[in-house]
């Protein structure tokens, strides 16, 4: 990235010779990108995180069309909610699928819940509180054989785990650079060739019209570079993160007093995104162990992703209150892992 | 901006404690753009850059207004018109104010343009191809006396001059990061307190409620420390520039075989930004001075800010073809000028 603020400073796009080399690297990004995610490089629109790139699919999708019905999965994050509550207020009327027990939708509702107005339906890759892997390409395929537009929040999987669009035959795909080592305020949209879209902001057209202002250019540039990376070697990370994630569990489960359930376990997850529930309150947790640094509910009004996630999938207050997130990264190590262990185990002892 | 990817990753508002240094910086960066631009700190939102800047001032202002009718100056960039002409779409009415052959907004024209339903105001600080400096003052207080939103994109005068945004009276005022040797990918929105908002897009709330998404943080402490660097600097930086402009101009008007001519000389103008119309058309000194890296208009459909902004101070056609923008930085010197003053006069010898 660090050329791109000292000597590359240019512009693609301007007139003078110097603007190509940026031109060049900003497309070379894009092919990264598009290679990692199995899809043409014209197909990918630069954005400035998964947030704008939700906002941009959803809105982007229904700005020119008749008011009418979108679907969306219960576990959806913030910023698909957001648009999709904004629609309401234009008319548009939105209805949660519901998920079962083990944190995966059901694709039988989806296919129930389609009317004839049903213009787009809202599902997440994977869910970022309880891991699960969701099942977008049936959800696809029923979406696509009533008409209706699928997006996919990706944002939680894409270069944390292998990813085909061409696959997971989502009509947008939210990709955010933060969550794979990328550089924050960097993300991206995919968009299927052919699908109608509309910009959501305005002015000079870039990004083959979607999204105008000067490119981030070195956040594009490491985009690219973490999509790069994640495409070597994000295979064998996720493996080492399961197999790291499964002895933690292990251990947990021998070490900490009363026992602890992983949630939805018994279905397809994420290697690094672990939520468990304990033998009681994790302010406990959070009192003798203030240096491990994992998420808990927020359920004060409006509750936070992991509270409506939780009561999503059936869990009540008093087991959200006893609920933990732990997410692991390419630079956990299994010593790491063990004291956690350890600290969690301990603050339950003697309960 | 390094720490912040590496070591600092965390986002501000996570629950541990490593978070709360993140949260340290990017206030810190937020006062550092307050302390320039003259107001609160909590009255500056982060934005992706001056393009976002302005589609949330213009969108978010009228969001939830009824539809009536916008004034903006002829000579705004497309970042403002692209959400004015988006307004449309949406059955409001937008009228442009004419500008004299001096470069500069008619501010009776102003006055006499508004009407009863007239919401907003558009007028840029300073333009971007003849650098003239706009009346935002003025044109401030007759907005505000008849009941009119104030909205100034000053992204070509923030942080290449002092600017003081309660001096300017202006309800929102536009920043773009990489025009001041920020980084690319940044930006920010002064909204005056006070003044009703509401965000373009979606999701968990941050900044004030009024932008969703994980922050750029590396962007936004960037953006601070160039504000910083330019309150301590931008001041006798301009003199300097205004100095080497007015050195330039007198060897193009001594060496170029036929003489050149300033545009809107006799108006205040910014220190960077030169428009000079040369004595035939700029396609035989991209010929023959290709090294030089210069803006010339680019008339076809649709025409862009340069050709616009000709055509609005009553240029023709035969003269903007004749006619080039410069622009000196902080680095640039009198000997890289000296050369392109030669490389000009050479281009135009023996015409």
């Amino acid at each position: 990235m660090q050329p791109y603020w000292s000597t590359h400073f240019m512009l693609p796009g301007q007139q003078h010779a110097q603007a190509q080399a940026v031109s060049e690297a900003l497309e070379h990004a894009r092919e990264g990108i598009a290679e990692l995610a199995g899809c043409e490089s014209f197909e990918v629109v630069f954005t400035g995180g998964g947030t704008e790139a939700n906002n941009l699919a959803i809105l982007g999708v229904l700005s020119d069309q008749p008011v009418g019905h979108v679907l969306y999965s219960c576990l959806e994050h913030e910023s698909v909610l957001g648009p999709l509550e904004r629609l309401t207020r234009l008319g548009w009327e939105i209805e949660p699928v519901p998920c079962g027990a083990n944190g995966i939708i059901d694709t039988v509702k989806v296919d129930q819940m389609i009317r004839p107005d049903t213009r787009l339906m809202c599902l997440q890759a994977a869910n970022a509180v309880v891991g699960t892997i969701q099942p977008v390409r049936q959800v696809a395929d029923i979406c696509h054989s009533r008409g209706v537009v699928l997006h996919s929040d990706a944002t939680q999987v894409f270069g944390k785990m292998p990813i085909d669009v061409t696959q997971l035959r989502a009509d947008t795909v939210s990709i955010s650079g933060h969550k794979f080592y990328g550089p924050k305020g960097s993300g991206a949209l995919y968009v299927r060739r052919g699908l109608k879209l509309a910009a959501i902001t305005y002015g000079e057209p870039r990004e083959m019209g979607l999204r105008p202002g000067a490119e981030n250019i070195p956040g594009c540039v490491g985009l690219g570079a973490a999509a790069m990376l994640a495409q070597r070697c994000c295979v064998d990370a996720a493996d080492k993160l399961a197999e790291m994630r499964d002895k933690m569990i292990e251990d947990l489960r021998q070490q900490v007093p009363g026992g602890i359930t992983v949630l939805c376990e018994a279905a397809e997850r994420l290697p690094n995104t672990l939520a468990i529930e304990l033998p009681a309150d994790t302010s406990r947790l959070q009192e003798s162990a203030r240096q491990l640094a994992i998420s808990t509910p927020q359920s004060s009004s409006p509750p936070d992703e992991m509270t409506r996630v939780l009561r999503s999938i059936g869990r009540s207050e008093q087991q959200a209150c006893r609920t933990m997130r732990i997410s692991l990264g390419w630079t956990t190590s299994s010593e790491q892992l063990s004291r956690a262990v350890k600290l969690i185990a301990a603050a339950y002892d003697g309960r």
